[in-house]
């Protein structure tokens, strides 16, 4: 097949919702040129992903469970290995040997006030095929949690976050020596572990609340997507924001030689044991508690008075694991560029599952596959990437990361040295894009996604984003939404497998998927698998091939670029705003403080508190400090010089002169002026001090979050101490974009 | 006994909360020495009533049901009566004959998809001695709802108010031909059959979610206070936004002989048939809707998905009643005044209950009889009040205020005339005073609030309130909160005896109870009784005695005033936030309609529609004319002047010079010129201009009621001609402001 009528016929579909080649499409970072070429490449691209492939490759994929350590997970590896190599890419895996403890024992029994034992199990649905696979099912648990053997009275702690155990205080409520009932929710699930030990519990159990994703938000599985009494959302427990990947290996590339920790010395393991059961079993636990009745935020959707106990109700809980080594298997193809082989844009998703995972992660794999499918079309069309592709599938990023992380962290100079961008997706649905990452992506990204179709609207995927964000804005924001010519995205936090490259490498990332019309409620439970997902979210798998359109779209037209299309403008504009906020959360914070104690002085807690309560007041506080945010302010004015300066220069550039060539390699190493390499506070793997996963959030994102959780956990002077680092921070960050703004000049 | 060491030891033991008497104690329209007298009564008032006898009368009067037209209502009537004339009061009782309609037929069942009976009945508590006295119950119904037979789809409609609808046209489901089922609150249950009718409806099923006062509130009765599975609440659904009191007798007394509307043209019942059920028989009907998810803000506690309907749920409701004429018994209760005696302070509360109603009214009904038996005392000791005193325990409220609508239009001249303050109180609780009524009284209750001493917490009952306020407020408001020298009271809407005193006759008037520790669900059902009251609510009773040392003191602190102690000054300040509320409300709801347009322009709606959903856009509405506040603003102008002037002229005022008695005449007055003789429009019954009950609210306020209802319902042009009467209104009242202020010059 000839390209040239190929591209007209495809032009001539596509004319209506894109800008026609005729009509010379303005690229950032290309010259007209190289923009009329990636235009036509870029639109011959977006027509290859087939919905048909998406489904054939999900069905085989989540065939049967396939976690870490499973065989179906090495199997899948091996055919995506194949079938990479049947397209014709270079393709090899890489493996990694990482501690994965499955269970040997769970038992959970109520021993009084009446005997109960806890089901843990989900049962067969009928009509589900793959449900009732049940040799090959891993067993519902938390991976991480330490073994143990506990028998305390139950305190439940609504979402187990810092502010429930403060609000227990004020009820005259303790946690110590007890086991504690958590609801899944509120914060990423291996905080609750976290701050029950914190707090002196002795273990922990988490249930899915049909608040959250069971009856009360709709039908449940199988006739609706949400979940059904006994489903259980599996889960690793380790601490992430301390580091992810394998415990056994911080920092290091867990190849089969390398030095490891002994178990009893790796910190992510959790201090108290945890398991995650269904409503089913949360029931008859929650129902026999007694103490106060839960606060109002605090109540889910059972058919019970929620009580935070303590009581008559006592628990039993006994876990004991097998703590293997398994090994997981990356795949990694590359699609040489040139003339830049050593400038790398990379793209992951995750293959394991807890058990099949159709959505978690299959619908976000087979999109990375089918653009690994057309680029290697695109190869055989005549067309070459300037830079090098490198498309990675993830193992064991359910356990914590594992594949993506001991693959960052083995080949961690060379990544520092050549990568520009990392894109990541994972779980995809039916909706709305969303665009998150680094906002010197964010001009890029945006322009990327007005060039999507959405399937169900036939407008472009960015119009509908910004029609869906303007209906649901207060009107205070909606001017912005209607005239910013891009529409904000959102910082990363943790959860996926983004996290070593921009919180531990500082390489510039994007996190994308579609999604907001796929409500559910499987999420690590058997019933995640084909049956669900063909009956319930992108079925038709026109979302798939929008995702593989996205994210394939902006690989190669960051890979084809004639200088590298970041931007620092909307970068600076961002931090500035994360410099006011954390100013007003110190103001808030003191503001706060202040009032408080007046109302202890005053009396307000002692005149309100209903005697027949128990009702503990507040303890006074001292008054924070004023904090110096002067080195801040200073950072960011030179940020904003700087960004301001690069901008104009890249506008006035000329794009095919040879000076790109030096300019695009400092552009490459901008990210990484923002990382430290003693990290933050605690936690030196998390280099990046513009974003990182909360300390107490895990997977919620704080950022400048040196700054904010000092000033969050009232830590005034390390507060003081980050501003100073952070100001230095944007500083070298305002010298490396004034230097590539000087290349350009 | 001796008054002077009776009274001497008194002090002595208030004098810690208490300004002692030696203090000369400062009191709003008393000059220093009737202030002392006043001081000195005042404390023998308050420590005459006792929670034993409290206690004793509630026993008493709960102890069988007691509805409208039982033998056991005419009983308790005439043991008040016998209790008033042993204590020694000029007492009597006032009977009236009302159309009270009590079910001959009830059927609630399901027909399709399968076939379900509703119980429709409260099942005996074992160890509730009243809850099984069957045979004198009143079943489980609707008042005032018409005859009916139908059958037809179930749709739910939330709380089933207008903005409810609105969502619904956007779910595409209409209520057309069908039976909707709604829950109890979002407003009073009469507007829930007016609305479901005015949209087409055929029959109205309404339930007590156990969201709202159920098993999600706190523990049901009898191991709790709240509402079980089979309790059910009972109420009125007469049209009382209307006209309220005998709906064949509107503006005149329902005396035997007075001229009646046909039962066909009274416009205050129902359109279509209403049933109150409870939980238990509304779960089945809830569980068997299909068609939409329901929009999260309206699901409930139930274990189940709510959907919105129409679907395969057919229901059939029955509905007979026996269209009987009843008699109620009002006991009023005269205490002479002098020099004044055709200055009259009104007291009122009701008698009667839905079944036992121990709760609501006996726990304010015997505090309201302590007042009266104090009073009795009072008088033994030589007191005697300067102006009247009339003490009414009214029949029939739960119907419609029948009692009191019916006394108040019967007393119409002579109430106009004669009636300076009317005070009501109704069921009572433990916790925070609760003051509502008009401004002009908003100086005088709150000083009466700083001398009763909270049981509880041993400092003023204001106090306690204001911290409260402060710890519930908004930082923005808390400011005022500790600098105001008043706590601000509610405006009334309706829901109590205090309707035709203030909405129709225009005397100024308060509502007094304490609550917010008491909660519970037993409201309007069997279990409202006096087990209940004495294991959930002020069971010792404490708080029912501080509701008689409050209303007390107010009555006889207005009664033995030199100068009426009205003020406005407050009031001119609190019209002046409605002015300002209504001119923003116009503001907000044009801007809503412009932005409505804007994206129904833009595409909004559609392009976040989900294409597996019904989602019909809102339609384009016509923008809102700007308005002419300037009438509006002339009036609050002249009130304002005029109540500064009224102020000043107060304070410099010698209260024992003979004028005072010509000023007090007119001061009696003022209120009255808040209303106009043709009322609201299409409801002449309410003449106040101030505040009314919402046309769609039911209970909850409106103030500047003509104007506000225009604005909300989009009835531009009688907003226009709404404001013009107000502004005339407001100026009407600043000329007899203005009057009394020259008397006292």
């Amino acid at each position: 097949m000839k390209i040239t009528p190929h591209l007209a016929s495809l032009a001539l579909l596509f004319g209506a919702a894109l800008a026609p080649a005729a009509d010379a499409p303005v690229l950032r970072g290309y010259s007209p040129e190289s923009a009329h070429a990636e235009h036509d490449w870029e639109v011959m691209f977006r027509a290859t992903p087939s919905a048909q492939n998406l489904h054939d490759y999900m069905q085989r994929l989540s065939a049967r469970p396939h976690h870490v350590g499973s065989p179906y997970d090495k199997d899948n590896a091996e055919w995506i290995l194949a079938k990479f190599k049947e397209w014709g890419l270079d393709a090899h895996i890489e493996t990694f040997e990482v501690l994965f403890p499955t269970p040997k024992t769970r038992a959970l029994e109520m021993v009084a006030p009446e005997r109960f034992t806890a089901k843990l199990a989900e049962p067969t649905v009928a009509g589900d095929p793959t449900s009732g696979q049940h040799d090959e099912q891993l067993p519902t648990y938390n991976a991480y949690s330490i073994d143990g053997d506990v028998t305390a009275p139950l305190v439940y702690v609504n979402y187990g976050v810092p502010e429930d155990y403060e609000r227990l205080d004020r009820l005259g409520v303790s946690v110590k020596g007890a086991i504690v009932i958590a609801r899944y929710g509120g914060s990423w699930r291996g905080i609750k572990p976290k701050v029950a030990a914190e707090h002196g519990a002795i273990g922990c159990i988490i249930y899915s609340d049909p608040k959250e994703d069971g009856y009360y938000a709709g039908e449940v599985f199988p006739q609706g997507p949400y979940r059904p009494k006994d489903g259980v959302q599996r889960g690793s427990v380790m601490d992430m924001p301390v580091y992810p990947g394998d415990p056994l290996t911080p920092g290091i590339g867990a190849t089969a030689n390398a030095k490891r920790l002994a178990i009893k010395d790796a910190q992510t393991l959790t201090k108290i044991p945890v398991l995650p059961i269904s409503y089913g079993d949360a029931q008859p636990l929650l129902a026999a508690l007694t103490g106060p009745v839960a606060p109002e935020a605090w109540r889910g959707a059972l058919p019970i008075t929620y009580r935070v106990g303590p009581g008559a109700a006592r628990v039993h809980l006994k876990l004991e694991f097998n703590w293997d080594m398994k090994k997981i298997y990356d795949v990694v193809a590359r699609i040489p560029g040139a003339p830049y082989p050593d400038e790398w844009i990379v793209r992951g998703n995750h293959h394991d599952a807890w058990v099949n995972g159709a959505d978690d992660p299959v619908s976000g794999t087979v999109a990375l596959m089918e653009e690994a499918r057309a680029f290697a079309e695109l190869q055989k069309q005549g067309w070459k990437p300037k830079r090098t592709l490198i498309y990675c599938v993830w193992d064991g990023e359910e356990e914590g990361l594992l594949g993506s992380t001991e693959w960052a962290e083995e080949h961690d100079q060379e990544l520092r040295r050549h990568a520009a961008m990392y894109i990541n997706s994972d779980a995809n649905g039916r909706g709305f894009l969303g665009m998150a990452g680094s906002h010197s992506l964010e001009k890029f990204i945006n322009g990327v996604a007005r060039d999507i179709e959405d399937p169900e609207k036939k407008m472009p995927v960015w119009k509908r984003d910004q029609l869906a964000r303007i209906s649901r804005a207060p009107s205070a924001e909606r001017d912005e939404l209607r005239k910013r010519s891009e529409l904000r995205i959102a910082a990363l936090g943790s959860g996926s497998d983004y996290t070593a490259f921009i919180d531990h490498l500082g390489i510039a990332t994007l996190d994308l998927g579609f999604g907001g019309e796929d409500g559910g409620g499987i999420y690590h439970s058997v019933y995640d698998d084909f049956y669900w997902y063909t009956h319930f979210a992108d079925g038709d798998f026109i979302y798939g091939r929008a995702l593989a359109q996205t994210a394939g779209t902006a690989m190669m037209r960051f890979a084809d670029a004639d200088l590298l299309p970041y931007d620092f403008t909307n970068f600076a504009e961002t931090v500035r705003r994360y410099g006011d906020e954390v100013q007003k959360l110190w103001k808030t914070e003191s503001d706060e403080i202040r009032e408080r104690n007046k109302e202890i002085e005053e009396g307000v807690f002692s005149a309100t508190a209903d005697p027949r309560k128990t009702s503990v007041p507040p303890p006074a506080e001292t008054q924070p400090p004023f904090l110096n945010f002067a080195p801040l302010e200073n950072g960011l004015a030179a940020l904003t010089r700087a960004a301001e300066r690069y901008d104009k220069a890249a506008q006035k550039a000329k794009l095919d002169k040879p000076g790109i060539e030096a300019v695009n390699e400092k552009l490459i190493r901008v990210e990484r002026g923002l990382t430290l390499p003693d990290g933050l506070p605690g936690r030196p793997w998390f280099e990046h001090q513009i974003y990182a996963p909360g300390f107490y959030t895990g997977y919620g994102v704080k950022t400048l979050p040196g700054v904010r959780e000092a000033i969050e956990q009232k830590r005034w002077k390390e507060a003081d101490e980050q501003i100073v680092r952070v100001g230095k921070v944007l500083e070298k960050e305002a010298a490396l974009i004034e230097d590539a703004a000087a290349g350009l000049e």
